[in-house]
């Protein structure tokens, strides 16, 4: 049987090292710290993420799913900051370093860094409950950061790809609802391997105004630019896009599931309304929908908010306000 | 009481925004990503640590300590490679938030954090075992790096400060020995309080050759110079530098604790013997004191190795070569 260190070197340390040498990663693994090349002119994006067992992921999850979504919620969050990936970090604790683990595991991160060019540079491996902690690093250029506090009155809201298959396999694994098979491996599908919209967050440099990445639900998270903004927004629960197979359940599970799922990660952004054309060509040159469902509005008066708090008006199809009580994904997540 | 979000808004993301705007840190917590902005020509230093309780530290550890010492390691890898601290993120999980351990904890973080301008400027926090995650970034002239491979044969070998106190305290803690209040105290302050070698990594570049920050015991980590750098090296074990407390011990326990002991956070590097005057004067400019253990050599053959393998010739102050069967700190840690 192989050492731990050994195990760790076979699974990660050479696979980070593998490939061309790259300048903007002088020195990976195997020093006291990893040293990154800055772009010339761009600033550097930064985002890390833990993830727990029991939490954010089920004990018996596929490793390999496992090791693809660790990195892909990371990368999102450079996607919706517009950035470049550039690298990132591991640091995991583990109660056994078994292969049985490691490879599908290792294979799943790697071969989603290898897709999106972002090495392995540095990490750290404990014993200890199962929890994995990535810092991704990005590169972009100061006047095109996607940033939560830019949006601006008048700017359509604009979300890519569906809403709410992640929580809907959720629910069929908890048995709140059920499905056929063929719906139900979708969901599950949206649940383990969200995609990052990196290619659309680098699309829409430019052209959007304020930009996140969806990972607690719509409702909550749109907040968050609304408040960094001082803005509100009026959104159309019926224009919120959605897969054919959530459109099989009844009309409040769709809200419920859309409005308040999380674990999408498709990016929530805002452009202004003369830049239609162009989030649409950012979306096909990036290959996923993009779908508006709502405006940005200076701060209102809102049923139920005094006038000066950021709040969502919500729509329907009709334009007939109604009044959701939603709440985001409940994991005690700050971020 | 305070909602979980509260508590950490209150401790740490109020605290991380306040203090006047940096240029180089124009974005930080709040946002899908903070933005770092590189000093112009130079490189980025990255590195990440992972501290699970029982493993790191104990249940019992006062949080304060706890605070100070998980980013104290991280600034002490920034050190050894020659880094100017710029900021860190911090991940963790914890099983409750309590107040009463959340104010010390981030009081120990933020003090130290605050004396290094080493801002904290991302993070994750969810439930779970405790387990901390910091990821700290520096800045470095690329030609003055202090890298592991950089040692060449003739170099001095030099350590900062004394070795071997943070493992008699331990020892302490664990019954494996006895000594007086004051002492156990001091030993007690080095596991605990490491200080971080940041100037003296600053003072010493363009000075020093190879450098790393001794984490899991002197005899393991030189090794890791030597198999990067391809040397071999010989040491001079009652050269090694001790405090007047770890000196009342029998002779075997104090080559025990200096040798492999583990979490002494103090920088092992190689100068060149012509550079002794320079080193002397880093020492005095960071307040340090640096001592000189030993001497880099070419690959030799050394008993019980073969010639192509570095290796650690171990000798007393008489000259007299020594057997010294020696682990690092066992915990699983891969860096």
């Amino acid at each position: 049987m192989l050492s731990e260190f050994s195990l760790i070197d076979r699974f990660f340390a050479r696979r980070a090292a593998a490939g061309a040498p790259r300048a903007d990663v002088p020195l990976g693994i195997g020093d006291d710290c990893a040293l990154l090349a800055p772009r010339a002119g761009e600033m550097l994006a930064i985002s890390t993420d833990m993830l727990v067992e029991g939490r954010h992921f089920f004990a018996d999850v596929d490793p390999h799913a496992l090791g693809h979504k660790a990195l892909a919620v990371n990368l999102s969050d450079l996607a919706a900051m517009g950035a470049r990936p550039q690298g990132f970090t591991l640091a995991f604790s583990l109660p056994q370093a078994s292969e049985a683990w490691l490879e599908p595991f290792s294979n799943g991160l790697f071969e989603l860094a290898e897709r999106f060019d972002c090495p392995l540079i540095g990490g750290d491996t404990t014993g200890g409950p199962l929890n994995l902690c990535l810092t991704v690093f990005g590169s972009v250029p100061p006047q095109h950061a996607l940033r939560r506090d830019a949006a601006q009155p008048g700017d359509d809201i604009w979300i890519s790809g569906v809403l709410g298959d992640a929580r809907a396999g959720l629910g069929v694994l908890r048995g709140e609802w059920q499905t056929n098979d063929a719906d139900a491996a979708l969901f599950r599908h949206a649940m383990e391997r969200p995609e990052p919209r990196v290619a659309l967050g680098l699309a829409l440099r430019g052209i959007a105004h304020a930009a996140l990445d969806l990972s607690d639900g719509l409702a909550g998270d749109l907040l968050h630019i609304l408040e960094r903004s001082q803005v509100g927004a009026t959104v159309d629960v019926d224009a919120v896009p959605r897969s054919a197979a959530l459109r099989q359940f009844p009309a409040d599970i769709q809200r419920r599931c859309t409005l308040a799922g999380g674990d999408d990660y498709e990016l929530c952004f805002t452009a202004p309304q003369a830049a239609r054309a162009a989030v649409e060509a950012a979306g096909r040159e990036a290959a996923v929908t993009v779908t508006r469902i709502g405006t940005i509005t200076a701060l209102q008066a809102v049923a139920g908010a005094p006038a000066t708090a950021p709040a969502i008006a919500w729509r329907d199809a009709t334009g007939t306000p109604l009044t959701l009580t939603l709440q985001g994904f409940d994991h005690f997540h700050a971020d």
